[in-house]
């Protein structure tokens, strides 16, 4: 390998993974499973990919499981400079979408050109959730949260006044493509916390 | 697959997903790169895996990344019960090492019996540091305290008052056995701080 190229790729990386460091500060609407504070991308994200492979073997298709944690390492990072949308607020996905857009081309473009395609390529595969591997890295991403507020006694589902009616169109429905046998486990458990309610 | 034996499975990875939320609590001795808190290990985790991907072509050897991903994705999980160790930190090695081996006994203990073993086994290879996956898997776990050091203005070096010297052995020694182009970049880099201190 030339040392020319070497030195240009670390020019490159380096940076971009310091810009990454900045996930660390992206709160999102759920709380930790003791419900002490919000959660952050970046440990969301070390979460589920944890998430997806413990649970691969439920995917609904088959998957490349290594291929969906690297869309899962990566699929937060334009939050970086457009921010969480929690998926139980009032958002304009338009404007969103293009936020999201031009963040993936900064962020991204840090990187050599090679990595920046990759990169690039592997997120937009995970928006369009058609491939099987997005489909079941969707529904992991989607999963989580409810776990956590099964864990914390209800937290986001409070705050923007949930249904489990909205829950099974929100969330369950992307679950039910991915990973059916979670989401008929997981539902069977938070039934008993909206009737609560 | 048997309705039976997914069941089974569910049960016994959901508390382990659940008991995982607790390395979002086990902070380290790292500062973010701005200095406005310290680092977890569930982020850390999250970020050592971004940097394994975006290096890898940087390991000294030929490794499997997707091996490498794995064992970085689980290597802080035994903190939950035994905590953070810092590099620079006085540490009784044996005891931490006997409260480590308890805490995989009993956190991978909650998974299905063959993902206890496949974690146990990773988990104890990246300890040995002894196979090039591992050994990438080290520098890559080492190097990036450095770099957010660095942004930070000195962070944990100050806190723990750590000489260049002190850098060179704890931590360059590691670094250059996994990704040695790493921290040549790296080493020319942190120089003019510990010169200007
Ligand atoms: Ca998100």
């Amino acid at each position: 390998r030339p040392a020319a190229k070497t030195l240009d790729s670390l020019t490159c990386r380096l940076p971009f993974l310091n810009e990454a460091d900045g996930l660390k500060q992206v709160l999102r609407a759920t709380l930790l499973g003791n419900g002490s504070r919000r959660e952050n991308s970046a440990e969301h994200s070390w979460h589920i990919m944890l998430y997806a492979w413990v649970l691969a073997e439920h995917s609904a298709d088959n998957i490349d499981i290594d291929r969906v944690m690297i869309m899962l390492l990566l699929h937060d990072i334009v939050e970086i400079d457009a921010g969480d949308a929690p998926i139980h607020g009032h958002i304009d996905q338009v404007a969103l979408a293009a936020k999201e857009e031009a963040a993936a081309t900064r962020l991204f473009g840090l990187l050599p050109k090679d990595q920046d395609t990759e990169f690039n390529t592997l997120w937009h595969e995970f928006e369009a959730a058609e491939s099987h591997d997005a489909i079941f890295a969707k529904s992991i991403d989607r999963v989580q949260p409810v776990l956590l507020n099964l864990l914390n006694g209800g937290g986001s589902w409070v705050e923007y006044q949930v249904s489990l009616d909205q829950i099974d169109t929100r969330v369950g429905q992307k679950v039910l493509r991915g990973a059916p046998e979670v989401w008929h486990h997981v539902r069977a458990r938070i039934k008993p916390w909206f009737d609560a309610v």
